[in-house]
């Protein structure tokens, strides 16, 4: 193996499945008449942004991206030089130029950022605030706005949900009235509500462009179970580094967590909480080998967990082995049960030393 | 600004103090007669390994390190042709020959490895378990290593502790005990047995490699309090995206988790879970600004956090400030108390997004 092949053979995998990723993207875009973008920050949820973005734009409809800051979009542009980029964080005055140059276009979230893009003929977004109190225009802000001079190209009005995965909570509604007033007075904007959740509450919520960002990658804002069509695209496989048989009463990892009740095969794999996903994860946590669930044992390391692989079952499993950490068997569902993050901090809590592994059929 | 001015600016920033690691690594060394080595897997714990292996190298007497995998192996090599590296994780068949071109010393944790290795005339270490029961030789295997015959240029034997971090564990004895065993047998290699809560054990754990990871970068295993001459080396800033006026009743955030007792004043942060710190840390989590602590409020989002600066101590406060979110006032153990994560899990969960800023004075 040449050192070019050991850079890519980090023994560690991220798959990322594009293919389900495009399939994902359909089903949301099905949900509606609305246009559909794609949330892409934070790295595509730690999936990877250069990637995910180019599959969107050649191989579905999609030609909306959004991102948190400029230094996102300014990559996102050196990938996609023809799709339109949304930057959520706001604008910095010193920032003005380089929007501009990468024909990017900024979300104006206060007054302040209205002055640096007024007289502008690029467009620009306009976030207004709805209840969840982070960004975008206040009330009072947004009054003075509409009886305000102004000279700006808004291309789009935007809003934020609180808890679009609680379908039936009144903050929704509230919501939505609130947006629908002022939208009206921005006729010629389009108007985006739904993030992937809000896609799921119904036709009145969609307006002119959806824009899901975890259910492209499968998975879950919270809602009770997963839509149909909707699957996790991506998968963490370890390798097994050693086996080691211990005698009853020897104990495993750091201070002693877990002893064998009994002569006990355990196996040392090499992803740790370095890694991301294992955080906060070594009570009651799973993986899969050979066609069956496998737990892990002791507590997690840096760069190592510890799997019991005792039963008759896994005689066949050695050294070298792949075990599968997250995938289809290993669910997002699964590994958040036992842990104390969600579907969002698992994803963009994964580790930088993986192998990724992205597959679209030609 | 200029598009390449961008890319440096992510607005959020990790500033690690190279001279800090430095006087760390000082303080670690001076603690013992025996050389002391550097582990810098995981990207230096999450802190970058590009800049930080070369300023211990040229800067103090530190001329070797350990490593996790080869990936990562042979990225410091690229950087530092002259330092000696060891490769925690164990050796693969068709890695060898890596090894051996890249001048890198595995480090051998079963019988299977040593074939690999066996006759070659370039050195390797060996790990001899003693009760942590991860990686490395099992006393059963120990035992037919010692009878065996063999062909080995062995430079370092090494164990690694349970629980150093608790001085009076009995554990740390009955490991020493056994490694002393071990070590006898092999007088011509290196023993090392320290990490970093190891070396404040004492003069007996000591032998001739030190190896300490978390504490160069100023973290602490878990011992009552961080040692003297440990300093945290690193901090993380964030700026203010926006200023809101709340009325009592207004909430903040998903799922209006934190609601204003009276008009608020809400400074919005460009930092969320997903740059890593954050992460279950949305209880009770303080930043430091203008000279005073603010608490966070409302759910961590993957991109922001709001923080309340209704106080008059704040007025001066405004947009584009720049916000300590762990520092010197914002200490690791005060993140690690509002949190599930522990120092080591905090820093390896440090995200991708910040502008990387290293001082080193000339």
């Amino acid at each position: 193996m040449t050192v070019a092949d050991v850079l890519n053979d980090a023994s560690a995998e991220l798959h990322v499945d594009l293919e389900t990723i495009i399939e994902n993207y359909e089903t949301l875009n099905a949900q509606s008449n609305a246009a559909c973008a794609a949330v892409v920050k934070a790295d595509a949820y730690g999936l990877g942004m250069e990637k995910i973005a180019p599959a969107l734009f050649h191989h579905t409809e999609c030609d909306t991206f959004f991102v948190a800051n400029l230094v996102e979009a300014v990559k996102l542009r050196s990938i996609l030089k023809d799709a339109k980029i949304y930057v959520f964080n706001g604008l910095f005055e010193d920032h003005v130029d380089t929007y501009l140059e990468q024909d990017i276009t900024p979300i104006l979230n206060d007054p302040n950022q209205i002055q640096f893009w007024n007289n502008k003929k690029q467009p620009c977004g306009i976030h207004f605030d709805t209840g969840i109190n982070r960004l975008g225009f206040s009330d009072k802000h947004a009054e003075e706005f509409f009886n305000s001079k102004r000279n700006l190209n808004i291309d789009l009005v935007l809003s934020h949900f609180i808890q679009s995965e609680i379908p039936n909570h009144p903050s929704n509604e509230i919501q939505l009235d609130q947006f629908i007033r002022v939208r009206y007075q921005l006729p010629n904007a389009k108007a985006s509500l739904c993030n992937s959740a809000g896609i799921y509450l119904g036709e009145d919520y969609h307006f002119d462009l959806l824009r899901p960002g975890i259910m492209l990658y499968g998975g879950n804002p919270g809602l009770p179970k997963r839509p149909d069509g909707i699957t996790q695209a991506f998968e963490i496989k370890a390798k097994i580094l050693q086996i080691r048989e211990l005698e009853a009463g020897m104990s495993v990892g750091y201070n002693s967590l877990w002893t064998a009740p009994e002569k006990s095969r355990i196996a040392i794999l090499n992803v740790g909480y370095a890694d991301g996903t294992l955080k906060t994860s070594d009570r009651n946590s799973s993986v899969y080998i050979d066609g069956h669930i496998a737990k892990v044992v002791g507590k997690t390391s840096m760069d190592m967990i510890a799997i019991d692989i005792t039963d008759a079952k896994f005689d066949k499993v050695t050294v070298n082995n792949f075990v599968e950490i997250l995938g289809s068997n290993i669910t997002l569902e699964m590994v958040a049960e036992n842990s104390t993050l969600g579907h969002y901090e698992l994803m963009t809590g994964i580790g930088r030393r993986y192998n990724k592994i992205y597959n679209l059929r030609a």
